[in-house]
């Protein structure tokens, strides 16, 4: 690793010289590549880390590190910005709508973050607006449980209300002695617990659309995702075999969700596609794991689109750029896989597949954490399952421990 | 404008996480796009900015500000860095050489800079390599200019041998008056000159590759370059009906140089196409305008490509993405024009056109300054005029000191 050079290092200097300054709460990988999209298009982001080892501001200049669960902090960075966003959804609702009340310009506003905060709020909602979810209902006790879910019914979901993401603060309980520990755990924390049916899906798509305060709706191309335990392996888009009339449903359906919200900026819509038509699955309203392909896929990045959106300028178009496309996400593996050895897997990766597209975020690897993501576009003809196998193949070696290169079974 | 907070702006903290550190000597919007790629990458970018106005400041966190022509804070900027580039061609190649005595990894080196540096450098070794260029010779004297150019051969080209550069330093000369006058500004001023043979080129051409210190190649498609007073305007890719047999000519004339000068990085080679062939005008080692296009048109950027060539890393796939791209450069216009300006005008471009990708480098507007570049992307039945047509219109509205959106005639 280099030193430091005796020429002083420049704090920041930002001379903005150029409209708005977009305020993002949040310095991780989502937020890093929205300073990526907003250096492109010349507009300054200032970003609110909790952290400074967080991704983001190792590339971005213009940071503050403070806490986004205080108000305090909050309101500072607003005061040095023309708008606020987002890259998680772990902002107090109560210190938004004050944000709001002060005259922040907060987008996605504190109304319609909710329904990406809280499941019951969001279920509640879209059943509401009478759009298909799965059978749900809060539950206090696990005769609660039993209710909702009758012997011969299980394995049913359990999901903390608030607070969840990557699979976190969700349960897929077995037995009843399963459930009744969540019950317990989350009780002692205070937490609410909605039941969820258990979805019988083929597969998980996504929907993402972008919509701005001027009331613009523009939809990506529809996604299916391959998820773990909760977690975003990868993405293949457009969804192979879907019916364009389907798809277009789809799109129409989580634009009717982010007009519904009054969702500003990005949405993006995780749906469970089963035997019996579509359920809507989980909501996020910022940048997602799932449209990372539309940086080199879509003639518009979701990163530039949410900007747009949050700007108040006419969205970009969403349509393909690649007639395919595969993303596999890159989790650490164990210690062995330091951040040094990630670079050093580059040399193997690259020579082996040029046209994979490598992205990473300047996370320390632990297990299971997402350091990185690997996109491969395709042409027409091209099989999209030798695609799905480049980039899971590059993903799977650039987050491994090994440092020998990988052979043809890899 | 917003204001600064209270909280604590961040002085850099960058934790590098990851491998090497590319320094980049220079901060202009060739800086700034390569820390767009390494952000994606993953990879540490350091950069000597000469001033803390400079494009690449505002979005990168880790700048010194310093004289690219002074040796003491070139040696301090490369003691922070494993590998020195650059995004102009201003450094004394004396300071590289002694940089590179002293155990600088300088990239590309300074004897093959040289070439880009000394146009009568480049020319003889070119000649010595035989490679077909303009006929040309170093000239002190009028007396040696009409021995060069007899009447009727007129106009002919002189150029300043250093530090020339979008057109400045290059003189066509109708007449042995003029040419005498740049001769007497030349000699006050101690520069060389050389008297070059006015090409009537059919169209201009461009040829960009990469070359990494173990000697690995890669050739982007080659495109046509529109130029005016030696300063590009557009660029074409692919470029519109050349052979591809000449295409793979041209490719491998590049190649040929970058091997043959020794080349490290990106090379540029700008071309003429006369009706008797190929003649090569200039040369760059670095990222170039002529490969802006490539951000959005072909796998690997050449912002990519450049940082992993001078990393030695495998060079990336330098396919077309879009089967045409054609780019436009937004040109500053008169004071009206200023920063806010162009991002009041950001509604109306991209209401009008949201496939067209706007780059905005954060410059201030300055009559004839370059501040930015639009890329329209389009699919194998388009029209290359029409793809023109729209990068042209969006760049020239951009640049211009208008408010009140386009019309049809635009």
């Amino acid at each position: 690793m280099a030193g430091r050079g005796r020429l002083g290092l420049l704090a920041v200097t930002a001379q903005p010289t150029f409209g708005p300054v977009v305020g993002m709460v949040g310095g991780g990988q989502l937020a890093r590549m929205t300073h990526e999209a907003a250096s492109e298009l010349g507009i300054r982001l200032r970003i609110l880390a909790a952290s400074p080892d967080d991704s983001a501001v190792q590339v971005c200049p213009d940071v503050s590190v403070g806490d986004p669960g205080s108000l305090a902090d909050l309101r500072d960075f607003a005061a040095s910005c023309d708008v606020l966003t987002f890259d998680h959804e772990h902002v107090p609702s109560a210190h938004l709508a004050g944000l709001e009340s002060a005259g922040v310009c907060v987008r996605p506003g504190a109304a319609a973050l909710r329904h990406a905060q809280d499941k019951l709020v969001m279920r509640e909602k879209l059943a509401a607006l009478g759009l298909p979810c799965p059978r749900y209902r809060p539950v206090q006790t696990l005769e609660e449980v039993r209710e909702f879910a009758p012997a011969g019914r299980w394995p049913v979901v359990l999901k903390a209300v608030r607070g969840g993401y990557d699979g976190k603060g969700v349960w897929v309980c077995r037995t009843p002695g399963e459930a009744a520990e969540v019950l317990d755990a989350m009780r002692a924390r205070g937490r609410t617990v909605i039941a969820e049916e258990h979805v019988p899906f083929r597969r998980e798509l996504a929907a993402l659309v972008a919509r701005s305060p001027h009331g613009q709706g523009a939809a990506f191309p529809i996604v299916q995702t391959v998820q773990q335990d909760g977690i975003c392996h990868e993405v293949l888009g457009p969804a192979p075999g879907l019916d364009p009339g389907d798809a277009a449903r789809v799109q129409e359906l989580a634009l009717r969700i982010a007009a519904g919200l009054g969702v500003t900026g990005l949405l993006a819509v995780e749906l469970f596609e089963t035997a019996d038509g579509l359920l809507v699955n989980e909501l996020a309203m910022r940048p997602h794991n799932s449209g990372h392909w539309t940086i080199e896929g879509a003639r518009t990045s979701q990163f530039e689109q949410h900007l747009r959106a949050v700007l108040d300028l006419p969205l970009g178009a969403p349509r393909l750029a690649a007639p395919q496309v595969a993303m596999a996400n890159i989790f650490g593996a164990g210690p062995a896989a330091a951040a040094g050895g990630v670079y050093g897997r580059y040399t193997h990766v690259m020579a082996a597949d040029p046209g994979a597209k490598i992205h990473l975020y300047g996370k320390q690897p632990r297990p299971g954490r997402k350091i990185g993501h690997v996109t491969v576009a395709g042409n027409a003809g091209d099989d999209m399952g030798a695609l799905r196998a480049r980039a899971r193949r590059a993903a799977s070696y650039l987050g491994s421990g090994r440092e020998d290169g990988y052979g043809g079974d890899d």
